[in-house]
């Protein structure tokens, strides 16, 4: 059987070395970093000293506390779920394993995937930010701690906190891949995802995650993606409604990756979104608190005083969403999907920023999810990397997004994008 | 733990006992009935030997074969997957099985869930058809052998071939049950359901099987559902632009039980769906055309000779359905939801017929789907139950649909509609 080759420069003769410097990694680094809120040295040792075979024997992964698992709590961030265990894995879960890989622990969300924060900070500066919701998952891929970690995207909850912590997120095609034991945000908006350190390591396990179109009968699985084989890409330099947003650092990052990519042979054009795009935001928030009012409201009602300020503002304002709005969200959701479709036809993906510029400081708050919202929206996959260091020493990124079930194809115009950045690898907290 | 009570009339001093009862009727009717395509003793047998305690112990199930099953093959009544077997279990069997309930095999489907039949008859007739796409599973649980099965709706898959065969067909909310592991015909149209011989049976049986919007982190399932506590509904005799395709006979039919019910304490009012209603049917067949070419082509192309005609043909319908009508169909089905719940904000539910009449002769053709289709379109929760018998002497059925996340709400109305007909319960073939 293929065994992965995680590029993540720890030790790993055989896959129970890898995952027991993982392990002892993570328990080094976890009480400056708090990536974890549910790390059972016990449940880890004994999933190592019980490793079975398979593509991803001896891979650790660091597991969003909104995703079910039957051996550790999901607790979702929340004092609505204090205690919670879940009497099964979620599919990810159960398909990571049946892959071989060993759960390390639950990684820190923000409460219920929405604003407040836990306690994760940045690993590359311990007093910022990681970002969120994803904020343990991506840390503690930055921190070297695991080589993937899973998270969840309804904004920018996967992208953002990879850019901030300086490693790469993935989030699929809408549908790519099955949520079932999930929490919810926002059925018609969550995407589940991963983070690794590098888009080959992402390229080699995504594909083993998708389903086919929710279901998982006879996966559409690609094969092997192969990194080497990509030409040089046309990308599309986009412009969105909000883009005087952007830090002075972060734009000019992107010009001069524009730069280095048109050196290296790929042909780069301009889009601009047309005026329909602008209401993206809205729409988007109308959906989301829409349906977060759905998924919460009960509980919280039969719970009160348990759910955080931010969680409840935002089932307060999904009550009133006016139908009429509603409808007309979703209605510009199936519409511009197509649109974008068109719009990108000529192009491999479009190039653009991940978030406003570094991880802001300070951990109260996770960061401004506005340059992920759209490509959420459209359900469409998006991808981030490192791409330099900004004014605080922090790094940056830069987000290629493209077609709905593209997948593939924005994973080989990402890794040629990686590769002729040729940044060094680096791995945060020394 | 809560033990099931269904009422089918079998033996079942002990959950085995009623486990073997099945399968022995199985076994002796499937020479006439043709509702197995799978059907392996010694796997039964083992399932029923190592027998676990839960709600569902001793329950059969019959699952249609385009759902994976890891000891039984799924081959989707299709050449293109002759002799597949896969490698993990449908979410929904996983499920079935963590409850207690034992697989006893896999039933007939037309091909990958759309047109060409297999060899399933009408166990009330023979020479009729059984209706598809869930042909097996309709005629299983009509025949007694037994008392839950699964099928899946893309237009009319469930409730068509219940009402054919006399059996209530249970079609919850879009995406009220995970589809992982299940043949997708539409992704956007798919729905997961059962057939029993009682509402009641259904009842008690299908809120375990619900996720929570397609995850099941805590899944918010409703109590045990009380058959009893219903009051006497309100429903709408709803009117649809293609009800002049219904026959006299399940016309008067409806128009009878419309009586009895208000008889019995319902109040009926009229509902005609406004003219925006009448592009339903063209709209979900371009989804639906569109999408089962996405699904199948690739496999369609690599194997050429082994798909139906009906299959191929519907695959070269959607390469070509037109980007612009697409798009206005998806936004049409968002559109209608919402006009829908509007429309149905005073009632329980609306009242209408199943399928065009009874069960056609012969095998060729499993019958029309037009009374299906809007409410799968729409994606809200229906379910037909038998109410009468035709002039050729097979059974004529009713329909209760009602708004998106209602199903509770619905399962109430049709118990209490069951009790007020109080029809005998039959089982065919004796």
């Amino acid at each position: 059987m293929y065994q992965l080759d995680l590029r993540d420069g720890l030790a790993r003769d055989t896959p129970r070395e890898w995952a027991e410097s993982c392990l002892a990694r993570t328990l080094t680094l976890e009480p400056k970093l708090h990536a974890f809120v549910t790390l059972d040295e016990g449940v880890t040792r004994k999933a190592i000293d019980t490793l079975s075979s398979g593509p991803l024997a001896g891979v650790t992964v660091g597991v969003k506390d909104i995703i079910d698992t039957v051996d550790l709590p999901t607790q979702m961030g929340s004092r609505l779920f204090e205690g919670r265990r879940a009497n099964q894995d979620a599919w990810i879960v159960a398909r990571l394993k049946s892959l071989g890989a060993i759960v390390m622990g639950k990684t820190v969300t923000t409460e219920c995937a929405w604003r407040t924060p836990g306690a994760t900070r940045n690993p590359w500066n311990l007093d910022h930010t990681p970002g969120g919701s994803s904020s343990g998952s991506a840390a503690s891929v930055a921190a070297g701690c695991v080589p993937v970690a899973l998270g969840s995207q309804t904004l920018g909850s996967m992208i953002r906190p990879a850019a901030f912590c300086g490693v790469v997120g993935f989030k699929p095609s809408f549908g790519a891949i099955p949520r079932t034991g999930v929490l919810p945000v926002a059925p018609s908006l969550d995407h589940l995802g991963l983070f690794a350190r590098s888009v080959g390591d992402v390229a080699q396990v995504a594909p083993l995650l998708f389903g086919q179109n929710d279901g998982d009968a006879v996966p559409a699985v690609p094969a092997w993606y192969d990194v080497k084989t990509s030409d040089a890409p046309v990308l599309a330099r986009v412009r969105t409604a909000r883009d005087a947003l952007v830090s002075d650092a972060q734009r000019a990052l992107i010009d001069e990756v524009q730069r280095k990519f048109e050196g290296a042979g790929a042909r780069i054009v301009e889009l601009t979104l047309p005026p329909e795009f602008d209401a993206v935001w809205e729409a988007a928030r109308a959906i989301m608190a829409a349906e977060a009012y759905q998924v919460h409201r009960d509980r919280i009602a039969a719970m009160p005083g348990k759910a955080g300020e931010a969680l409840v503002a935002l089932v307060e304002e999904g009550a009133v969403v006016a139908p009429a709005i509603l409808e007309a969200s979703r209605i510009l959701q199936v519409s511009l999907r197509t649109r974008f479709a068109a719009l990108t036809a000529g192009v491999d993906a479009v190039l653009t920023q991940p978030a406003i510029g570094e991880a802001p400081n300070g951990l109260g708050d996770t960061g401004d999810p506005v340059f992920c919202t759209p490509w959420t929206f459209l359900g469409v996959p998006a991808i981030t990397m490192p791409a330099g260091v900004g004014p605080n020493g922090l790094p940056l990124g830069l987000q290629l997004a493209t077609r709905w079930g593209q997948d593939v194809q924005l994973l080989r115009a990402a890794a040629w994008c990686e590769a002729s950045l040729a940044l060094p690898r680096q791995i945060a907290l020394g």
